[in-house]
């Protein structure tokens, strides 16, 4: 692809240049951002397909709207790449989710544009009715926007916010931005009542009916317009009975596209003395073919050839493909076990398994709570759920978790996916906290995999557990890229692997950080100190046994996770040592207590520490110190 | 009140009994319900006004489905009574709340007949749609048949459960128990909404139409009526748009006091092969003044006068109402001091808050998510929202306190009531995780009182904290009874209180165990060992520097808190221990790893060794163990 003169985009330095640019401009703008997209996230990765239908919404946004005093919420933000460009921050576009670069989602901190950040879905609506409150609160004037897409629909707090918006505020304007992505997976009733919507034979005229309009609108001052707008898109536009039943006036569906409309119908919205809702259809991918043809690729994605829309294969199957397709094996012969998610079907393999398994298969929607709650039903009826959600987003079913899985002890499987740090997506989505919300739930299992194989042993074991709730956690991508068995291996619960023996040092690895307590065994070696290393496999029950026998041996401890140390698994081993009197030093690897950002997953656990040689530096020091060996348990 | 006879009541031992009874007893049934409801949990205090609103409809729910076969959910299943009075349950109705009695909810493990159990709300249409989807996996034929209230409508995961029912079963039964509970509160768009249901023109010749068709009906079987009833239902019956638009046929609203008009609507709905919304209208309080006057009082209160409905006064204010007072007070000279929360104004206190600053409070239903969001869209407009959730349902907005409040260092108090063993409730309600789900959360502050004065002083540092966020956990009812200052003092962060200075032993209480490690000082002082006694106060920031010079010089140490011990208080003791080198043993108190059932509070705490005995018992034999000199750190 040819390097795109940008002339249009390099001038915009702030969104008041968006608003002095002639209405004939916009088009070669919106052109330009669209070629600035693929080119930029071909090489950095990102959320392409979501910004390239946007673009044209966010340039009528910002011609409207004058932020920071306006207010502009996107819901999720994984979408507000346009708006970055617009505010200031197009030179760093390439710089984004790499480590000191741009967020890949919106920040307070990286610009005063941005009013609020995000990461999850379904706040936008919620936090926008608090600004406007404090709004009306201090009796200023400024407008509140909440961009959110169809598929923020699908999840209960947006609902609970449109519950209270009518109560709470006479000035919202909520830009219900339909790019059919529920509608495209078929979740819910409301994706349904969206499409019938949409095909309400009034719409097919809609397009052009819209654009005579405008044009007989164009060139004159906004303020004269709004009472003609008023009536022009009034009579234009369908009600929809659920959303005025909330307490909102709809207006829609129009062309999200069109930028001149768009800009036209939020003038005549900034009049209004009351919660309104535009609904607008907007076509993911726009004007790229690749992620017009597969939106669900081309929603997020890494590095691709902007010619194609190629990318490159992973070397070997990642953890999410392995538990697709060994949960779907599993299913062939086990007619109780069903997988549901919420919303991250891809993302966390089970594709695989709708294919094979169709009817036992449930996305739900960007709705955690419920999925949880759903899986509890199957339970008690003798299912066996397999519930795969993220780390970060299962904080969304802590609740459940707690006062309706594990108080209930149904066999619920809570399957972790992207547990430890995220990497380029930053702290909205590292799973850095699950040790530190689950450990202490009673009743529950919980385990992490030191590699691929392992993870189908213990994918196996979980369907063999019959007790009550399990909980697994694993990584993002792959591990060390070790074959799956043909056929898995029932593992021991609460039985720990000796990698290796040894006196003076105890390295206990959990997960995908046993290989550097491995490494770090290596180091210590070359110097003639000799380490066991212990995979623990077990976070909950911990094998007190085997983990006890070396710790009281041993000069020091070191424990390896990726997770935060607070309330981390070092905290169980520490809690187990107290019981059983082990005075060993404990010294712990794992994540400082703050909000890790983005950027490359090697770079920040070299920065924080999370390296064998930083921890081998640490033991070697705890060996060296004057009091060591009193530290030594003289009853091991 | 006299003794009732019960005769009728005394012969239902199974719900086989009530489909047994002649139509003509129903009526005396009801009524002798209604007087062992008052009677009894005047004595054992528990949720009066909404069992006596739903006596007839548990009624036609057991003569029209067959449970345990048909599965029967009660949402949050405060409500469910009257249910267990019908499934074998009456004559340990007395039993109720207290330690080997009944639970106050349902329990799965209590009867077969509880097919789920609850505490917190909106979580019955979910499971309900588990086990339908379950059905019709297995292909069998039962009814799931889900009750919900009103108020459920505001939590979003009823929306999100409402969403996902027509894509996942043709045959859900939903009984939306309609008790203008959200209506009195106005509450939200959906009470509006159902509000105008009700106040149809069609619907004031309701009752006198649905008599008469039941009339013509009488005495039929049931097989043979459908047909009938389905065309005199439906003509009854208003149509609901809102309901129609998410895949529900909707029926109703019906006199929901009226079990022959209930039982053959349920009759009726059985045949249906569509997901059915049934909205019924009853009272709560039903056939008891003083509950139908005071509603709120009644919804759950402890002991009380039958004749009267007179409660004891509390001998001091409560946590909650010092809460509400002076969160006031403060606001008297603090406009940007606002409260949120969740449908517990009344008990957490906020109802005085409500009266003083009118248009800073917000009640946003059950609708916890949505809260904390709110709070944060406040709290970027430099707002101070205190946010007052009771322990438990804080759990419901936990992904907000990370990826909203934290992450972006909002000035959001999270004030957790009912903190703490909750007693009478049990393990729905107790607050025994808050530590472990919030200590490893970056950015926050988190506090707890060791009595009301220091909670007051506690409240008042919280609202001159600006530098992010602040959380506080105090439990329920009173503590030690100690009067708020009139100017509440400023508490410098992260500094405890020394409250007993002393050599050999090291007690640090948290918030209302700081009692018990003072009674231990107590003991272990009459034994000759000197015990120095902190009031740690800070969870997180902890007070290092005091505790760990205490800890140096203590031959042992021992944690005192409210809270389970897995990721609790004594944690953050031992991670501070193993990074500052202090091998001093530390033993902990606090809960073990298991559901802790209903009771009495101070016998639980006797029960699992939460006393100063117990305390000094293991302290004791740490200092006599005969390695424990061995453990001092010889630095110190």
């Amino acid at each position: 692809m040819p390097k795109i003169s940008t002339t249009l985009l390099s001038t915009i330095k702030t969104p008041e240049d968006v608003r002095t640019l002639p209405e004939a401009d916009l088009p070669r703008l919106a052109q330009e951002i669209r070629e600035e997209l693929i080119r930029t996230i071909s090489r950095t990765g990102g959320h392409l397909g979501p910004n390239l239908g946007v673009v044209e919404l966010t340039i009528a946004l910002h011609r409207s709207f004058s932020t920071p005093t306006d207010k502009l919420l996107f819901d999720v933000s994984h979408q507000g790449y346009v708006h970055k460009m617009l505010t200031g921050r197009a030179d760093r576009l390439d710089t984004i989710r790499q480590y000191g670069g741009l967020n890949g989602f919106l920040l307070r901190t990286e610009s005063e544009h941005d009013a609020y950040g995000a990461g999850h879905a379904g706040t936008a609506l919620s936090a926008g009715l608090g600004m406007a409150t404090a709004r009306d609160l201090r009796g200023s004037n400024e407008h509140v926007v909440v961009v959110a897409g169809d598929a923020a629909l699908t999840c209960g707090v947006s609902f609970e916010a449109l519950n209270n918006v009518a109560s709470a505020t006479r000035r919202l304007i909520v830009v219900l931005n339909d790019n059919k992505w529920s509608i495209s997976k078929n979740v819910g009733a409301v994706s349904n009542y969206l499409s019938k919507i949409t095909a309400h034979p009034t719409f097919a005229h809609l397009h052009e009916q819209a654009a005579r309009l405008v044009e007989s609108l164009g060139g004159k001052g906004a303020r004269d317009l709004a009472h003609k707008v008023e009536s022009g898109v009034k009579h234009l536009l369908l009600p929809s009975v659920i959303f005025e039943d909330l307490g909102f006036r709809y207006y829609g569906p129009i062309d999200g596209h069109d930028t001149a409309l768009l800009t036209r119908t939020f003038e005549f919205l900034k009049t209004q003395n009351e919660p309104v809702i535009l609904h607008i259809l907007t076509t993911k991918g726009k004007g790229y073919s690749p992620a017009l043809e597969q939106p669900d690729k081309f929603h997020g994605l890494g590095k691709f050839q902007p010619e194609t829309g190629e990318t490159e294969p992973a070397s070997s199957p990642t953890y999410s493909q392995i538990f697709g397709t060994r949960l779907a094996d599993f299913a062939d012969h086990n007619n109780r076990l069903v997988a549901i998610t919420a919303a991250m079907g891809g993302g966390t393999g089970l594709s695989s398994f709708q294919t094979r398994h169709p009817t036992r298969y449930y996305d739900v929607g960007i709705a955690e709570e419920h999925a949880a709650l759903f899986a509890c039903g199957l339970a008690t009826q003798g299912f066996k759920p397999f519930l795969s959600i993220y780390s970060t987003f299962m904080q969304r079913a802590y609740d459940m978790i707690i006062h309706d899985i594990a108080l209930q002890k149904l066999n619920v499987a809570l399957c972790m996916d992207r547990a430890g740090l995220s990497g380029d997506d930053g702290p909205t989505h590292h799973g850095l906290f699950d040790i530190g919300f689950l450990r202490h739930v009673p009743n529950l299992i919980f385990m992490q995999p030191k590699d691929e194989e392992e993870f189908a042993d213990m994918l196996w074991t979980m369907t063999h557990y019959h007790a009550g709730p399990t909980a697994i956690r694993y990584p993002r991508g792959t591990g060390t890229g070790t074959q799956p068995k043909e056929h898995p291996q029932l593992l021991e619960i609460g039985q720990s692997e000796v990698l290796r023996h040894g006196r003076r040092v105890l390295l206990v690895g959990l997960g995908n950080m046993v290989a550097m307590a491995e490494q770090t065994a290596d180091i210590l070696e070359a110097q003639g100190i000799d380490a066991a290393v212990i995979n623990a496999r077990w976070i909950k029950p911990l094998d007190r046994q085997t983990i006890e026998f070396f710790a009281r041996a041993a000069e020091v401890v070191c424990t390896f996770e990726d997770h935060v140390l607070a309330n981390g698994f070092g905290c169980a081993l520490m809690e187990a040592f107290a019981e059983s009197r082990i005075a060993t030093p404990v010294i712990r690897i794992g994540w400082p207590d703050n909000f890790i950002e983005h950027g490359n997953a090697e770079f920040l656990r070299a920065k924080y520490g999370l390296t064998a040689g930083a921890a081998a530096e640490k033991i070697l020091a705890e060996l060296h110190h004057p009091e060591a060996n009193t530290n030594a348990n003289p009853a091991a």
